[in-house]
């Protein structure tokens, strides 16, 4: 697909923001803004020529874009477009990159004005640093990507934003709905954070765990140095989700206890196998 | 050190047994031989010229081995020090490489002679697939080590194991005692094992999670595709330490569904914050 006719405007640089800049500087639109709050970040962004210049304010720029890619925390992403709905363009396509994709249309609902789309979107893309001088476009390369459009949105709008995806080097998008999304990600993402946090703060000071720690509690615990604001959001706007996910996990933890307690070998192996198998399938 | 007077017996060429072997083969000890049940994979090992050939039983290697390496699993092992008893060359010593410590000096108190020295090893190190055809004496390269000598050890043998530890290419081995091994060990790795367990077995088929999986939930799964075999022997024999920890972190986890549940903020937090700087502790 072509986008030398496109205007863009990311919000946000930080890492997704900053990465979408510069993969997308890469498919050559016609211009290429960026919004953040932060100005020394633009002008490091202009100056690398990651994004192109524009003097003019915020609502400009929004006026002008057929794109407009939100890279901000779930809230702030609601409230930019609150705040700002009054001066996208006719037409243009909004979407956003948070990892939660239901309570963003619950909250957007009552304000999208109807001659523009909003599709949510999910790059399942990452890196345990952050922020703009973190940002780097390999991030996409064969990244899942998940999209969740509405009956609202138009089957030409959709394929508009597949095909900006894959061009910035994700496999094919995702298509679900926005709860499925919610109570998918609760597990694959959301529990595993929290897994990583439970299980590191059974650390006892005491003990000294230099040099006694294998690549199962490091691989486990990796992601518990965690974004807290970030993750405060994330949890409580997904709280339902999330904890009865942790009720099925905990639940497992139990049974698994109680099966050692009682030298129950038979259930043991069956968990055992069970998990084998079902990692297997992951690959 | 030198081990070129040194005779040395591998006693299991698995995984563990077989990097052992051709680590050791670079230290050009004397004689280098292996047994094992599987008379193909000393062929092999023959053959490769990993270890050197020797027509004769099991009972004339250990009579002339001067270091006999046992990489069993626990109760294998023991078995087999009990079975070889009056076979082991006077003055040797004799080490392991199982996940456990404590249960084995129980175990083998009773009938380990007066004139040789056992001294329990665990390597932290391994992969996730086992057996003689993915032995890799890589594995050592910078890998911990702990050793669990007792009061029966002379502190002479302790370095020498100690010497051919850190000719491996492991780093200097850690010195703890057999119960505190165990203790820890039940957090560092039984924990996590079980927690990749018990999360992928929340996995409900109903749902397709093919491109919804980011690194977070990979990790955290890792070691799922459990070594069914060894792992019922590993979590029977240290039971107690097993049952403890998986307490505290069912404990941790039930605080933080309960604080998610009251929108406790503040014991979120404190939560989060705790285990990002545990985290990076650890690095």
């Amino acid at each position: 697909m072509d986008f030398s006719d496109f205007k863009i405007t990311i919000v946000g640089l930080g890492l997704i923001g900053g990465s979408l800049a510069m993969a997308i500087r890469d498919l050559k639109p016609q211009k290429l803004w960026a919004i953040d709050r932060d100005l020394n970040t633009i002008k490091a962004a202009e100056e690398k020529g990651i994004i192109d210049k524009n003097d003019e304010d915020c609502k400009s720029m929004l006026l002008n874009s057929d794109l407009v890619i939100i890279a901000l925390y779930p809230e702030d992403t609601a409230k930019f477009m609150l705040n700002n709905m009054e001066s996208f363009k006719t037409g243009c396509l909004i979407t956003d990159t948070c990892g939660l994709k239901y309570d963003m249309l619950l909250k957007i609902k009552d304000f999208l004005r109807n001659d523009i789309e909003f599709i949510g979107g999910h790059p399942m893309s990452g890196k345990e640093s952050s922020g703009f001088t973190s940002a780097d476009k390999a991030i996409f390369y064969n990244a899942n990507y998940i999209i969740t459009p509405t009956e609202q949105n138009k089957e030409e709008t959709i394929i508009q934003l597949e095909e900006l995806i894959v061009a910035l080097g994700c496999k094919r998008p995702i298509k679900m709905s926005p709860k499925d999304h919610d109570k998918i990600i609760a597990y694959t993402s959301h529990l595993p954070h929290l897994t990583a946090v439970a299980l590191i703060n059974c650390f006892n000071n005491a003990e000294n765990l230099d040099g006694l720690i294998g690549g199962s509690f490091r691989d486990a615990t990796r992601v518990a140095d965690i974004n807290s604001k970030l993750w405060l959001e994330l949890i409580r706007l997904n709280k339902e989700n999330v904890i009865d996910i942790l009720e099925c996990f905990i639940n497992n933890l139990s049974e698994l206890k109680t099966a050692i307690s009682n030298n129950d070998q038979e259930k043991l192996l069956d968990d055992f196998k069970k998990a084998s198998s079902r990692r297997k399938e992951i690959g």
